[in-house]
């Protein structure tokens, strides 16, 4: 049942081979200067920094140099980001790289022309900006977190070993995002791997949550499918365009509000992720992967219905002579068997986690209220350990 | 495999049973003067046109009427719309009705401002506006041809005998739609029942063109296996508020441009309703249904694989032990079930269409070239003769 909510998306997305002509057209409603953000240097080394920089310098930008964010991208670069906005006078923030890169630029969007320091304000108040938002492009080099059509910034503090995300609205979304598909193809497997899951667990956390009959779910199974069926591709020969091109756009509907309109949704499994990210550091998607088995097969008999659902409409999972649990149970198991096939972490120990660390993860998690049965700090522990 | 390609839909929607309130929030961001569209006089007996006018003057707006919107609405209609706009100066249209009234708000919103006639400029030559194009918002209260969230504008030219399509960009789409699921109850069951083989037609008519896999074709499959179930549901039961709310959801999200994105479409089903619409002013919903199976058959055996698929995935047809044609065809024998069971037109005589209109009809025809096997006008006869 869809009750009131509201809808509104105004990014406006290029995507394809040439999509990165596209920064021609936008780049003239903006002002001068462009502070360009990016990672650890790799799109120096892959051409994409030298096509992008071409570009600004045709369109007569001044371009101030915002490299070196990383992986999970902490309070204090954007503290240092800030600054280098505002020594800058800058106009546009353009992000080059993965979702990070863009999740940073939201997070110094909204605290360029705001005193107050950004991780009071918006990872611990959870305060809205009431400042001025600098206007944000993005340029993806990476399929996974969605970054490029909504306003989810995840920030992490590594003093105090909290990884936060703060949704913020309309204006601090892009206002363009290119998605070229070849780009992604410059990843390292392994990373385009941990994306692919992340996509996967957007989906599932939407997913999982609530009894009723609704349109974003059916939205939800068709991404899943589309999903499944290309990382498979993907893995074997990460050049396939077909596959990768599926992946890029998928990553995208799968967390831009489209599947969660009208609906409750979970989100515990990024919650334990960003607790086992915040103490070890390790790539996010493959934190989500190392923690979701041990979640849902803890909270699949509270949402019994919709796991047998998840079994048979996206799993294909036979249903004659079964009762719901062994169902249920044969989804998951079909999961697990795709997991294993992409790759994916499916223990925390891989990922640096250790069993003197569980306590410290348990505290670090935040424990949300949406799925079928709401956590306790015990199960906490308990998925923690079963995940090591 | 998605190719270049954009992607932009700024239209902002407010769903739900309270979403009406919401027009507060939009009026004064716009002018005084508001065009009131709507239809038949309808809004009038259940009360949402005094809700809307409440809202207007609430909100210190001029009204200016513009009601009588037919169900086809006429270049004629357009072209007194345009007088009322020029003499009224007005701000914005706001159009309270079905897809009808919306598709006329479009073409009266890019044509006030044009010294041309709209026939010829827009449904003739085809051309793009260049002139000032008023905004418009809507109210929606039918659920199907998803024009409160699209550039589409289907309107007839009787003289003509020519019932044509042009899609406008971002400017002349909706600023603002309310999709009120409770407002689509006020209709007529057979309405409702047009609207949603509208719906069910243009996710196939999206659907089955491309060779490709492409994600959109998921996303598509997931819209059309929400609208087949909540349909047989709404037609039991037109007051279930789940069903309706699906319905009506689905048929945004059917038009959008999303599902079609990356990949070729066919819309020749339109096409032939759009003629046979033309010939006989028939509902347009009941049009698509009535040539859809001889269509699709036709066909088939050129698009095979799709229809297959459509089988498997969207009727869950059993493959085992069966040709590919013999799961194709049961797919459609599936289809043509459920189109019973909902209870639509199979049949253009029941539209109004006689035998002795069926070379004009043909003559009406716009033949498209997207689809898995391009029609010649005798395939467009034999189809028509098997629709009768």
């Amino acid at each position: 049942m869809l009750g009131n909510f509201s809808y509104h998306n105004a990014t406006k997305l290029y995507f394809g081979p040439d999509s990165l002509d596209y920064l021609n057209e936008e780049l003239p409603k903006y002002g001068k200067t462009v502070q360009l953000i990016y990672g650890g240097g790799s799109i120096k080394k892959n051409g994409i920094y030298d096509a992008v920089v071409a570009i600004l310098k045709k369109n007569g930008k001044t371009i101030v140099e915002d490299g070196g964010v990383m992986p999970n991208p902490t309070i204090d670069k954007v503290r240092d980001g800030v600054r280098i906005a505002r020594e800058g006078k800058v106009d546009l923030l353009l992000s080059v790289g993965g979702g990070s890169c863009c999740d940073y630029a939201k997070a110094v969007a909204v605290s360029v022309n705001c005193p107050e320091d950004p991780w009071e304000k918006y990872y611990v108040r959870y305060e809205e900006p009431d400042c001025n938002i600098l206007p944000i492009g993005c340029v993806l080099t990476m399929a996974g977190t969605g970054s490029e059509m909504n306003g989810g910034a995840v920030i992490t503090n590594p003093a105090q070993k909290l990884k936060r995300g703060h949704v913020f609205g309309q204006e601090a979304m892009p206002k363009f995002s290119v998605l070229n598909p070849k780009f992604t193809m410059s990843l390292p497997k392994r990373q385009m791997i941990a994306g692919i899951y992340d996509i996967f667990s957007h989906i599932c956390e939407q997913y999982f949550s609530g009894e009723d009959d609704n349109t974003s779910d059916y939205l939800a199974e068709g991404l899943m499918r589309s999903v499944i069926h290309s990382a498979l591709i993907a893995v074997e020969n990460p050049e396939d365009y077909e596959a990768r091109s599926n992946i890029m756009w998928s990553a995208t509907w799968a967390l831009n509000t489209l599947i969660s309109r009208g609906k409750t949704t979970d989100w515990m499994v990024h919650q334990l992720g960003h607790a086992v990210s915040a103490w070890t550091d390790a790539t996010h998607g493959m934190t989500l992967a190392a923690v979701s088995l041990p979640y849902y097969r803890l909270i699949m008999p509270y949402g019994l219905q919709k796991f047998v659902r998840f079994a048979t409409e996206v799993w294909k999972v036979e249903t004659q002579g079964k009762t719901d649990l062994q169902i249920a149970e044969e989804g998951l198991a079909e999961m697990e068997r795709w997991m294993k096939k992409i790759g994916v972490a499916l223990h925390i120990s891989e990922l640096g986690a250790t069993p003197e660390m569980i306590e410290g993860i348990a505290d670090s998690t935040n424990l949300l209220r949406g799925a079928y049965h709401p956590l306790t700090r015990d199960e906490v522990v308990k998925i923690l350990k079963e995940s090591l």
